[in-house]
């Protein structure tokens, strides 16, 4: 079902928790010492624990050693300022200026809703930016503002294959959609076009466990299910075989080749190339509710569409139906109260991070 | 893969070809006899063949039946004249005023085009629309005008459970993009999002061929390959579980809660309810590519990726890949040339309609 990915009990000592400000500032921080201003490493530390409070753990403090790394050693620009370069009636077009993705995205998802505040609709796609973390996190910042907002992307990485083939050529480009509500959380739906994430299929090599079938492709084209071989040579299958395919193709249609961005053989993968620049590209996009429908009429029908997917007669054994997002707010508000659960291993490794960067450690329990 | 679905060979006799021309004219002659227009019965009549001629014969005439009875009873209005009722910067609400769809969609899709070539980006939302046929068809009315169409739409009838339901709430909701290219034909991906369209259960049924366990949900939660069972209640099973019905239901939020048309339990089924109209709601969009980048670079990049699909290493056994929208070009091509086929069954069925209706048969081979 939706919901948090990572977010399974590991056996050991159980989780830290950490504090959910706590682990932005210390975020913040970190991001500091590799250059950036406060400003734009707070945009990174609160989209890393925001993801990490909605239970979405493989996108968020996961992130901050490899940042750190592409920060270091320049292949990001820890003080690059993305600008509009484009501008016609509800578009444009911005440069990351090779800036860390969450702040070239702050800005172009910004951009977008002043667009659709003037022309009901805006539409910004992106060139020379870099992984930016969640499609989710910035689809949302539209909901505040009775819009519905949309932010799509090009994988930091290819690891699907066109469908038929065995070259990995695209990514599972992700997509991902906010839509406002009147009482429940908003419907957010953010997927991307494969059966199973990459990092699924990498923590299933890691443990040794055998993968559905539906997961891998191998060399032969077949599905491969032991999870080491399918780790040394990532193909993932895309959702509905030749539909996952078109759709990852779509979306990099709208956020590599509408603003010429890196595409196919151009990609390079975040966590072996620190040599170069990725250029990847977005596309974010909004619409403003009240240009269609009284907004609050509006909300109040999303709501009861929300009533009706909740009230559909379940299958047998299925305890409540859900709606995009819902999981994800729940864990949420527990998390805000509780903190967030880091694993032992994530934990110590950030510990380290932080003493080596001498910003002190993410928490102090030992 | 991509392409045909109800393309299959047939036994028996072989199939009459039908030239295009004279579909199109047999078409609109019949629904003049409706009550309709020419230009309206044209509009329709031109979807209808076209689909036929890519091969999408599920979309084609295999559809006039069941529009003349809706017409003739006037659960859809032969006369409604589609109309804008709300206009904003580059966004518009039309009211279809239940006419034929596609008389709907072709007005609201060439209001959306101009508005893309005032504001960039063009979106219009519709309700009271009835079935238009395909998404492609329209979204791919962007093409020439240097533009990336998108429709999208609520099926007129509910296949699908919310996932873990097995209660038919939502349709299985396609969506069309079309994108301009050079030489290649323009890269058109249309889906629906679930694993198998809701006819090719009904088909299997007719046939008594068992069905893959991934195509049906049975009332007990559980796979149904019993196709006589499954088509009497018919409950299609989304692509990537979770992620089709997440899909399925955001293509609802543009295209039925947005322009306020039947969502849900409102949903009529256009093949077992002639009392009343069906509030059909349709999304569509365009993206104006000069906006972003000069269209001829624009083509000439959507061409090299395509090349990069086309040269992607295969699979034992795969013998080319395929992008979306290149094998419905390729069987166009054949079919402008040499016709199309009608399956036996079904030119008697359109012979004897026009026969009744004084139009004269479609074919006069026999």
């Amino acid at each position: 079902m939706f919901g948090p990915m990572s977010d399974q009990p590991h056996p050991g000592r159980p989780p830290v928790l950490v504090d959910a400000e706590r682990a932005i500032r210390w975020t913040t921080d970190v991001f500091m010492t590799c250059g950036m201003d406060r400003a734009d490493a707070e945009v990174v530390a609160v989209q890393l624990a925001s993801d990490d409070l909605r239970g979405v753990m493989s996108h968020g403090l996961i992130r901050v050693s490899n940042y750190v790394q592409r920060l270091q050693t320049r292949a990001i620009d820890p003080r690059g300022r993305p600008e509009v370069v484009e501008r016609h009636g509800g578009t444009a077009v911005v440069d990351g200026q090779n800036a860390m993705g969450q702040v070239v995205a702050a800005y172009a998802m910004g951009v977008c809703l002043d667009l659709a505040a003037d022309c009901g609709s805006g539409s910004v796609a992106v060139r020379h930016s870099n992984h930016f973390g969640t499609c989710a996190h910035f689809a949302q910042m539209a909901v505040a503002r009775d819009m519905i907002g949309m932010a799509a992307t090009v994988s930091a990485g290819n690891i699907m294959a066109p469908w038929g083939a065995i070259e990995a050529l695209l990514g599972n480009n992700p997509f991902g959609i906010a839509v406002p509500t009147a009482t429940h959380p908003p419907l957010v739906l953010d997927i991307s076009f494969s059966v199973a994430a990459g990092g699924k299929i990498l923590l299933a090599a890691k443990r040794g466990d055998p993968l559905p079938s539906d997961w891998a492709i191998g060399p032969d084209g077949l599905p491969e299910t032991e999870a080491a071989r399918a780790a040394g040579n990532l193909l993932v299958r895309p959702v509905g075989d030749h539909k996952g395919y078109g759709l990852a193709l779509m979306v990099a249609v709208m956020s590599a080749l509408l603003p010429n961005a890196a595409f196919g053989r151009e990609v390079r993968n975040m966590r072996t190339d620190f040599e170069q620049a990725q250029n990847v590209g977005h596309w974010f996009h909004a619409i403003d509710v009240k240009c269609f429908s009284d907004p609050k009429d509006f909300r109040e029908r999303v709501d009861r569409a929300i009533d009706a997917m909740h009230s559909a007669r379940r299958g047998p054994g299925v305890e409540r139906i859900l709606v995009p997002g819902e999981l994800e707010a729940e864990v949420e508000e527990r998390r805000r109260r509780e903190g967030i659960p880091y694993p032992e291993a994530l934990r110590s490794e950030l510990n380290a991070l932080g003493h080596s960067l001498a910003v002190g450690p993410l928490d102090d329990s030992g």
